[in-house]
């Protein structure tokens, strides 16, 4: 059988993550990493590209996973990689996923090819289970918690206040708060009461601890509405005990069928690396993109446009005999 | 829009259930229920027909779901049905599965109709996440638990039993079993480290405690291969804390990325009412029938065909802007 063709756009976190996915994807091969610094500079065995190069690759790779940052590199690449490729993104600024889609869509339908937007875990397969929860309990709640894990733009709004040398930024679900969603209570629970922040600052010399725990605590949409520690740590620990990026989270729906009967669904994700998910993830929806191409699909899908067997590198046979 | 117009085939714990989920979908409506009893005498206030009658529904029915037992009915009924309309059921005999699956794609291609088998939550729900779960995480290690809950199927078995005069089972999952596959050891458990099960039952008068608690102990398939304990209570006892139908379980993937890094994903449902849930389940996948057949298809499908957003009442742009 032949390998689904893979390229990779962009070698951060994520881009080597999918490298490493795709290796393990025993009928999937790399073409290559398209990168736009100096392919040269990068640690990698695979072969890569600068993403000029990438054109004339149009018929050699079957679907290319884009794997740069949501807030800038997608929307500008992902248009244009969709004019000649087959395509997978993790594309996660979740109210701009309508406007994404459908600028992806057009380009995909005008030129003949397809691909699946927004997969990763939230949106992904935290998306898929809110579709598929709502759906099997129209009458009930649901509720998404994230961590304990790192976040990566809480991290970065750290770092970018003056006197910080470096920090991370853990978020923690209120076990609370999820214990009274599994036992049916509907509360309205706001953002202080599902989620607690922690942070670890690196301090510059000098640097007034008391005045920044001050401008992160009251920090519009970031800390303010939480209930956030900060604790200052030595450069060596953090780069001992916190380089890791560990995440999860868990999406729950508790609902009600014919005789008031309480029924609880809940999915969730204890992720020790949160990149290395997030590109399985991807690689398996590449999977799904590679078989929607070869069957003449055409145009932008999301998860929810995608049965589950199309995932999965066994036949319908197989999976019937085996799985279900 | 046109409501979905179902019909019930089978009126017991499921059939009823069925006519429930019906009731809180406002895109669907509930044609009539058809029973092999004297539709008289049942218990509701929907038009109930005798079985005979439902060839002349043909047309008016856009989905059949068949709630009779898999052992015998289903086997029997489900071509037959497939030959005049479109179909979900929960057939449940794992082992059948591929043969039943043959039948009815046959007769449904043959009939121009089509349907989804298997729905429910195991199979059903547990067999899309070991799907899912595996094509994320190829590296990785499956289990299913079950419970807590009552076991139909084994609480028959001991109302078979000589001096036996009432009976429940419950199926409990072995939490630090649990606890080591989700902390990434790789066990290969045997039935009895996984499950224990818990028998109430009622003896007849005069009957022997002992000889029965061995006959039940030692019965192969059902007992042999498990920690089980036997209470006797009363027939008051059995009728007052018994004779609710709860279940769960969950299906639990620890699998390694790239680095030897450990993720784990999991699935989990805490029901208060089986029968109720696995209706729940068959009436969304009756919605995405019906969207199969409004779209031309034919033949029988599995869960793991279905796009998720098929099961939904909400459009793919609903979907996109509030779901992913």
């Amino acid at each position: 059988m032949q390998k689904i063709r893979i390229g990779i756009i962009g070698y951060g976190n994520l881009g080597r993550g999918v490298e490493a996915a795709v290796r393990m994807n025993e009928d999937m091969e790399l073409v290559g990493i398209f990168t736009r610094r100096d392919p040269e500079s990068l640690q990698t065995q695979a072969p890569a590209f600068a993403i000029g190069e990438l054109d004339r690759f149009a018929g050699e790779i079957d679907v290319c996973i884009l794997c740069g940052g949501s807030a800038t590199d997608i929307v500008e690449q992902g248009p244009m990689i969709a004019r000649r490729f087959n395509f997978v993104d993790a594309f996660d600024t979740h109210a701009k996923i309508p406007a994404y889609y459908e600028a992806m869509d057009a380009v995909a339908k005008e030129c003949g090819h397809t691909g699946i937007i927004s997969t990763g875990w939230d949106p992904g397969l935290f998306s898929m289970m809110r579709v598929l929860m709502e759906a099997v309990l129209p009458n009930g709640h649901t509720e998404t918690f994230w961590g304990k894990g790192v976040s990566q733009g809480h991290s970065d709004a750290l770092r970018h206040i003056e006197g910080v040398k470096g920090a991370v930024q853990y978020t923690i679900p209120n076990e609370a708060a999820i214990e009274r969603i599994r036992s049916g209570e509907l509360p309205e629970l706001t953002a202080r009461q599902k989620h607690t922040r922690e942070c670890f600052i690196v301090l510059e010399e000098g640097a007034d601890f008391e005045a920044i725990r001050e401008q992160i605590v009251t920090m519009p949409n970031y800390f303010a509405d939480y209930d956030t520690t900060v604790h200052v740590i030595s450069a060596e620990e953090l780069a001992r005990d916190h380089s890791g990026m560990p995440h999860g989270g868990r999406v729950i729906r508790t609902g009600s069928t014919a005789e008031g009967m309480r029924q609880v669904i809940e999915f969730g994700l204890a992720l020790e690396s949160n990149p290395e998910f997030t590109a399985s993830v991807n690689v398996a929806f590449a999977r799904a993109a590679a078989r929607f191409a070869k069957e003449g699909h055409t145009g932008a899908k999301t998860v929810a446009d995608i049965p589950l067997g199309y995932l999965s590198k066994r036949s319908p046979e197989d999976i019937r005999k085996n799985m279900i």
